[in-house]
């Protein structure tokens, strides 16, 4: 029996992922699909790419429009899940693709957000040590930022099995649609093409709390990030560069048999053979995170590196396959882990 | 039942691409891959994008490695298939992705590849008419170049319904993966980001005799052809912009209705509602082809501009089409009209 | 004696060019810059790549503060260029990047721009015939378009010469600079990266009676054009494939001998040597134009393509040379022909 | 009087750089230029921006050669500098681009390049402290690795004052022109548009004891440096994220003031403002290095980041500047301030 799926936001580059991974995703009937200014468009003016839903046409945001589905997700601005939820009831499937519901602490969500904390919902990384347990047959979901979803990936094993000191040092790069559709001076091609810029340095990115929970819950201590994002000329990927310290005794086959243990079992997160290292290349529109770790004995560093899709593994198809765990459905159903290359 | 393919040439990007669709395929099993220089290689060291094949061996490409198949598919170098298809023998389907079958002219083939010509196969663009029929059954493809592909889809409608003169002008951009994986100097990163070039100007490349070969058989008179291809900063896709001049009589309208006629039942060919144009953005991975075309009134010329991933519906994705057609199965069985985009 | 030069407009993609040029001119004092909604901001913010004018702080847009210079460029959005010029007076040199002065028929200009036609000035593109002379000792200079500039150095030699048809068939791919620095939705980094995409097609696009007005004044008879602008995945730079029918007699030689004899005195315009064809990246930054010119005698066509930097010999490079031509300064000085490779 | 300069390597990337210098430097003349493989080509023919000199032949890399300069700049293979300077003799001023020279540890050299020790030259990079006065008079520079310049720009100041423990976490991202221009199947456009990927993690690049070195003598102490290069999907340009633990009382305005003082008289090395970070294409093709630094608080590290154009200031730039130090002519002689932008 089909799950009937809703997209609210289906303009943005988030709701068009979704769309996209829908699409190919054997157990779902697309529904309803929403756009604020865009609404009373054709998709296919908006979405090009879209071919099977060029003919669709967006109505508005509105819980009168996403009511009646099995599961709706949610791809707005910060700040509009809460209500929209609310509106929508107990029973429906939630995914939320925005931040409202990611973080734990309301004044961690108050000092990087400036609005009072909408809550918290089940995190939507299903590999975190107890969050496959925690989605299982949920209503809710909050799905992970992209930067977190990288960083938490390369790190928590090193975290969880004490390899590292609780200090991490994290430079990631980015591709453009990471910033979103709105049309900013800094994200015309002109400016981002040759370019590689950082931005929100020194600790004032958004995700850097995500992170600091993710890998806290993971050490079971408090982790300090430093956190340093930078924009890169491409449209999709991350690569995360994330290292700490080595506590004393850990050695390189340490560190491999601890990664290898942590995501032995993923069926999205792999751990490349010793000396090769993640491209961005290798997850274009793909769920899959490759992994590769090292520890750098004259540095006394491990350092672990990940790559990602930001808008497949780092959004859309994180929300999907927290989809599929939620509604109890295999959890790598309608998911691909093959990239798009070259 | 499955159909059990084999890929020889599965290294490069011809062959990396039907691996790809086929791994998406519903009705394929991947059977045997094979390499030239890489045989004996783990594929995820030379495919790292191909996850769910990362631990196969790459055969050396020979007949032993590729009987037993019910498809074969030929990612080879130019030259190399006649060889192979003998040993293979009838009962086979293969489907060459090399250039080899794709000229019915012997001295146009020896014109431009300057060796023998090996015979003329069922051309695969099920689009042109004639070529569904031709296929269904064969157990022999020649897979149409990238090139040739989106010329003929663009401008095929507009010789097989007389509206334009016999002689073409054609200035297509291709991305860099056209000109294949062997590491030659001007296709560096270095030389090809931030440039546009032309090659082959003048009627020099091979693809010009194949593009009239096409047009002409629509048109059913000879069709001369200008064809210049410039190389894009962009690993995949082409951008066809075709035109010729208009025949007295020809209107935006009878334009407009011989290619809605043409193309309306198309699966993968879809013509833009009247002031959309075709972007490479809209089909990177996808097998759609997207042609849209106008009446320039003051200069007197009909203009069709197509789309295509010219790994996708220019080789690979044509590929599998053709498989489908030629095994009997829906044409569009496990290929995607969907792009990644952004 | 230094020339005093204002840019009214310098937080622009035009206007920094002109900046750029004028930073290495050694006879050029840079004096007041202009902006408008940016009036007030550090050009450091605005322009961070021109290091040694950080400092200066952007004047409002207004005569006051552009008096008492030798030189006015003006890179201001059409249709805002009269009236600065007139409140200027007739003693200075106004040279205007924009669109206002460039077309000699006010129908055209109506047609095209949907206001009335604002005049007539001298044309800045020194290589036309009859135009150096104009521009010698001229007070207004209207900067040719990027587009004209790329194609109406390729083709004016074989229009000058009578080698081809009235009848030029050009596509043309641009960087995405060529649309300027205002936000817009489809020239996000996002959409362009990885697309190629036409625009205005069939007649359309602005530049096209400019290109008209050109090669019919160098053919000596009304020349119709065909004209397809592309948009490329990068910032700088256009490549002009343009071609027309060969007239009965022309032979490779014929036109090779047209072209040397046209361009053998021009400092910026290159004739490359038979066989090498122009890429954009060769002129990055550069004032030089390439050109290359090839007669396929199986199409009956004289193929002539160009590559140019659009913001430098197409926009900033060619105001600078036109200021030199103006006031009787070498017409080389300060104009770089080496690009930035790779 | 003009300083005659050859350059051996011409056909390079580096070597190309150098000529683009030298043609804008106003006392240089430009004599001999070799190559290797490439001898007897036209220089137009392998670098086709440098316009000036296309016509130019390149001789085969001999002494003979390139005797009867003044200077000499060798862009070589690692390992062919120590012959070719033995020859030349000792009264040439002599700028090495490659890396034979720049260590003082023959133990290190012979541990990252695998054969024996040349010397150690005078370090080119004249911000150092203490570099400037050893350039002066000198007839022999060994110019700095891409990345040791801009590391070591971005963090002595901080080592030089003592603000951070001797521990340094460097993640740079490099375009791939610092990859050369031999013909790599990974260097191919097709492999690295669209893709960031780290290379020589965990200490293995050959950079690492460079930027020791240098950090090590600003600080007085051994530093350790942690360094993960990454490619990035453009031609030029290195951002190099930099950041070490603070020490105890170090604050946001201890940082700035230190950072003031070391860099406020260099001429190419520029402290951004308060809330400006560096891109790199703020510095395409000129000899800058923009520098910004902040002090996090919450992760109790200081953050540093550079971007220069690794062929200008990483390669070119910093050997032309050199020479003019080394030929006590005025050290910004020649050498743009300004990059292309957009």
């Amino acid at each position: 029996m089909a799950v009937r799926a809703a997209v609210a936001g289906a303009s943005g580059y988030a709701g068009g992922e979704v769309l996209r991974l829908l699409l190919a995703h054997p157990q779902v009937e697309i529904g309803t699909l929403t756009g604020n200014s865009n609404a009373g468009q054709r998709l296919g003016t908006l979405q090009p790419h879209l071919l099977p839903l060029a003919d669709r046409i967006l109505a508005p945001t509105e819980a009168d429009a996403l009511t009646g589905h099995d599961v709706v997700f949610l791809a707005l601005p910060h700040g509009q899940s809460a209500a929209v939820a609310q509106q929508l009831g107990d029973e429906v499937l939630i995914i939320d693709c925005g931040a409202d519901f990611r973080l734990e602490d309301a004044g961690d969500w108050e000092r990087f957000y400036g609005s009072p904390h909408a809550g918290t919902w089940p995190y939507g990384l299903p590999e975190l040590p107890g969050a496959r347990d925690a989605l299982e047959g949920s209503k809710r979901v909050a799905v992970p930022g992209c930067y977190p979803t990288a960083v938490s990936l390369a790190l928590f094993p090193a975290y969880a099995a004490g390899l590292v000191e609780p200090e991490a040092v994290i430079v990631a790069a980015s591709g453009t649609s990471g910033a979103g559709k709105a049309p900013k001076p800094h994200l015309l091609g002109s400016e981002v093409m040759g370019a590689m810029s950082p931005y929100g340095v020194g600790g004032g990115h958004r995700h850097t709390p995500e992170m600091i929970q993710n890998l806290s819950a993971a050490a079971g201590e408090p982790v300090s990030v430093s956190f340093t994002p930078t924009l890169a000329p491409m449209s999709r990927g991350i690569l995360a560069t994330c290292s700490a310290k080595a506590r004393p005794g850990v050695t390189a086959e340490s560190v491999r048999a601890a990664y290898e243990k942590a995501l032995q079992d993923e069926p999205f997160v792999h751990l490349l053979p010793e000396g090769q290292w993640p491209s961005t290349a290798a997850v274009y529109g793909s769920n899959a995170a490759l992994i590769q770790v090292a520890h750098d004995s004259a540095a006394g560093r491990v350092i672990a590196i990940s790559a990602i899709d930001n808008l497949t593994k780092g959004t859309a198809g994180g929300a999907v396959q927290s989809m599929n765990v939620a509604l109890g459905l295999p959890e790598e159903l309608g998911l691909p882990t093959t990239g798009i290359a070259p």
